[in-house]
């Protein structure tokens, strides 16, 4: 089981559109310092799982029969978007898994085209996909929004995108495994108080503590929170992610 | 006054994803063939009109500043799906004028960031940016749209996508213009009987004798016209849009 970091940006995206904050400006310049819409491919020996689909040309990313399935952390633009141009294509329909959320995202799932959607999934009620273990979890966000965790043989990965802190109900459950290796949510550098809807570094730092997890890895990061990188380091274990990384 | 067509294809865009029709087949082997969501922009003595936003990539084609205005013919997604990003930009506002639409698309006005929603327009009720008259006039799809004629000293410019047919009250408006020229949704090639929401070529060359227009260009094509058109010719003063074309 391998992933695949797509997207590793907030709904803004670095660079900023008319920002010229350091980060921006060395994006700008370089664009494998780029990040675009959160997103991330799970490659399983079931076949490509698509995590969330935010980045917009995936009809040029990949071949038609190359997704097994695409899952939804939850149904706010930056995650959906390209889904949008995917569902008119024409061909073997691809099943998507995703949050309880009858409003969705403008007429997504009252057009779905060739996007099979599921009946929406259970928070803690594990499905499989060939022999991967899917366990959907419930995150902290403004629209309902879970987490997976992802259990093969070798490893257990879990997705924890968009999420202001943990559910005790997800921090317990999580805690029970000894193996973990997470990604998670990690918009803002440290702030005085926590924000409303994404974790800043302090909070993830609280999480990491917590879960003590064999390695975590940080997504969804504004420019803001690149601006701080150069000029602070991360305590071991945690590392950040690029759009292209795979681990 | 000139408009530079960035995007010209239907909901679908050209290439389908898993099209293999001699069309897509086409586009996806030379880019210059292919068919981005619907979108113009109009270059006046005032500024730069961004009309309609559904190509995503705004944020790069453009500076900050350079856009003086948005215009919306609708909320319907391949019309509005690049300003999920550009909102969030930093710097000048943007005024985005459109039709009255409760609905809009998502949570795209109630979110605007840097854009400046306006007052929905009145059809009929002409408005000035600098020189420039601009009245907007309605259409019929199924979501509430509107068409603009743009009339400096030199053009009569009709923009008018998405819709199927045009309103008696829009056919009489344009009949009292002389030195139209015409911009017009085709999305399908000529069927048996009209298509529900948008126009085939039959209706298109109706509009066509009616308006008597000086010159008219087909935009919102669909791969299955893009394909109509390798074995037909299009009658004199009727011409295909192409992504990048400029008159
Ligand atoms: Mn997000
Ligand atoms: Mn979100
Ligand atoms: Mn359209
Ligand atoms: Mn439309
Ligand atoms: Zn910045
Ligand atoms: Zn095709």
């Amino acid at each position: 089981m391998k992933l695949t970091f797509l997207g590793t940006g907030d709904v803004r995206q670095v660079p900023v559109f008319g920002c010229n904050c350091r980060a921006c400006n060395t994006a700008r310049q370089n664009p494998a310092l780029r990040r675009r819409p959160c997103s991330a491919l799970l490659t399983t020996p079931y076949g490509k799982l698509l995590l969330d689909g935010g980045i917009i040309d995936l009809a040029e990313r990949f071949q038609p029969g190359e997704l097994s399935a695409i899952l939804l952390t939850h149904y706010h633009v930056d995650h959906v978007q390209g889904l949008f141009h995917l569902r008119w294509g024409i061909g073997e329909k691809i099943p998507v898994y995703g949050p309880e959320d009858t409003q969705g995202c403008a007429d997504l799932t009252k057009h779905p085209g060739i996007l099979d959607f599921q009946a929406p999934l259970k928070p803690f009620k594990p499905f499989y996909l060939g022999e991967l273990k899917i366990t959907p979890v419930p995150l902290i966000h403004s629209k309902p929004t879970l987490g997976y965790l992802f259990e093969s043989e070798q490893r257990q990965l879990a997705y924890l995108t968009d999420t202001v802190g943990l559910p005790e109900a997800t921090t317990t459950f999580l805690q029970r495994h000894t193996e973990l290796e997470i990604i998670i949510d990690c918009s803002e550098p440290p702030q005085p108080n926590p924000p409303r809807n994404h974790n800043d570094l302090n909070s993830v730092l609280h999480i990491h503590q917590t879960l003590q997890p064999k390695a975590l890895w940080l997504t969804h990061l504004n420019h803001k929170m690149d601006e701080w990188l150069l000029d602070n380091d991360l305590p071991e274990g945690i590392y950040v992610a690029r759009d292209g990384l795979e681990i």
